[in-house]
């Protein structure tokens, strides 16, 4: 599916630029890898498309974040005002950028948020099922219909951000079933929370898991009993980017995990995919090992919307500009013995 | 020196913004950090100017790197061309852009190349001193000054880059004399030698702080004994972007063995210091810790020129971008727990 033969051209050129063999280290692998998704000896990401997927979880209702349900909702609004951290990240990139409402508990009145609500929220997976089968699929079509759109218009990099108060918990129940790991040691605190909740939110996944025992390789499986839409989405989203050879940079936890729900759905579309940044949440790194992804950007940050993502994006965006650096023979400069090793 | 004051007050806007509070990690510090040294609330770092120092090494004779000494002035015109990495890279962060000549062997005639050459390269510091007491004066002025013409043309953000075959010989030494480590441990292939060469490179360095003993506290002894005239005008120029105030986004190991420099030279001027990235070369990481700073980026390069600290450019602009997001009140968002614990 990817296109070996022109990695490995692009990889020869990148030994003719002016600079010593492999001196730009990971950003020579960026541009090897691009290369090979895209099929271009000079690909390009830009404009680079960011699409933030909101919906609520009912899980919320066990008191597993530090924030109340209804910030999903107001964050939203937020969102298509400019005032959130991914908006003044997503213009320093010039991204284009979209927010989806696939399952927020309210009503959004704002003609700039895509309205593709599968349902007002989902069940709270401690009890029940997240939500039915159809509304699984529904949610991963509506994401592969939103990244699609953002592709026609011409987009070279998609981004997938989230919003959803409550989708730490959902997002470890997760990569907990999937992992084989214990609870304990992938559950973080969320966006903030103190240690009595910390352990109520462990046991709480530790119950829903075994009340449901998903099934850890059937994506739809585990989307229906855990959630949550956005998830879902992400993952649908992420589906029609490696479709259209679309490069995928990846966010943090959440993110990760619907990249590991988008593989179950299509093992392929992990080509298609470059670690951004790597999260505070503890789960991350063993969501990205899962992915064997290593990521770009290590600054502590773990607040999701796809931020992670778009401050690791001028990195790819650097690394493709490295191809357009002039070779020893055209700039006529004195290649080093390093070059007859 | 550093308007403690005003980082105070930007560390408790960031908590107003919507998002958890520190959840966007080494972002908020850098803000922090950055607002102490300019003294503004809203600070910014555009546009950042990229100011390349070319100077030769005699020590390039006991045949210590991968290339000809020649490849100086070559790469020298490659970067009036735009031909090399600094250049692809600078042009995506919208850089101004210099280039000076303060000590490379031959004549370089090119118009766009800033003259201030202080002699034909150094003195093989192997069996002499590498210059006069004056040249290395003079070195320091030289950047000084460029720093400063580049400030009056309106640079926020200092990138001071540097090529110079056989300068990782020099700084290698440089860093040995200040650290009191020992040069095996320090020192690095440089951009790409083979083993014998690497322990020769060793032996030459070791027999040259023997024969020279610098003073370790001494920068002028220090450049005077060793070298190199770009090193000196590095720190220079260091020198004149703290005295305005401007922040210095630091490169690799030459670059922050010249920030070591410019410490001895005036120890404030380590406030307007960031670490840009993290670089192959062994002794960049001691040169960090001597600096007590953490770079933002790990990304396995080794080049020089200032690739490293381009590439980390957007990270810091990102960061100030941040201090432009809404707060919890303007957007009507709910605060969380977190925020009255």
């Amino acid at each position: 599916m990817l296109y070996e033969q022109i990695g490995e051209e692009v990889r020869q050129y990148i030994d003719q630029l002016t600079k010593p063999r492999g001196s730009l280290g990971k950003l020579e692998e960026l541009a090897i890898e691009i290369a090979k998704m895209t099929g271009e000896r000079f690909p390009r990401v830009t404009p680079p498309g960011v699409l933030v997927f909101a919906a609520d979880h009912g899980v919320a209702k066990e008191g597993v974040s530090a924030y109340p349900q209804e910030v999903t909702a107001q964050m939203v609004l937020n969102f298509v005002r400019g005032g959130a951290a991914i908006n003044v990240f997503s213009k320093q990139i010039g991204a284009m950028f979209a927010v989806v409402d696939v399952g927020v508990a309210v009503d959004i009145h704002e003609e700039n948020v895509i309205n593709e609500k599968v349902a007002y929220g989902t069940n709270n997976f401690a009890y029940k099922q997240a939500m039915a089968k159809e509304e699984a699929e529904q949610a991963v079509q509506a994401g592969y219909r939103q990244a699609n759109a953002m592709i026609d218009r011409g987009i070279r990099c998609l981004i997938v951000g989230e919003m959803g108060i409550g989708n730490t918990t959902t997002a470890s129940a997760l990569l907990a079933a999937m992992s084989g790991r214990s609870v304990a040691e992938l559950v973080g605190r969320g966006t903030g929370i103190h240690d009595e909740m910390f352990k109520h939110k462990q046991r709480v996944i530790e119950r829903a898991l075994m009340l449901h025992q998903p099934n850890p390789s059937d994506p739809i499986d585990l989307l229906t009993k855990i959630g949550g839409f956005e998830i879902a989405a992400m993952a649908g989203a992420m589906m029609a980017a490696a479709e259209r050879r679309v490069p995928i940079l990846l966010d943090g936890f959440i993110c990760t995990v619907a990249a590991l729900i988008a593989e179950r759905l299509d093992e392929r579309v992990v080509h298609y995919m470059i670690a951004g940044h790597r999260s505070q949440e503890p789960g991350h790194r063993i969501a990205l090992e899962l992915l064997n992804k290593e990521p770009l950007l290590d600054l502590r940050m773990r607040l999701g919307e796809g931020s992670g993502a778009v401050v690791a994006f001028p990195i790819v965006n650097m690394a493709l500009a490295m191809l357009h650096m002039a070779t020893f023979s055209s700039a006529n400069v004195s290649t080093g013995s390093d070059h007859h090793e």
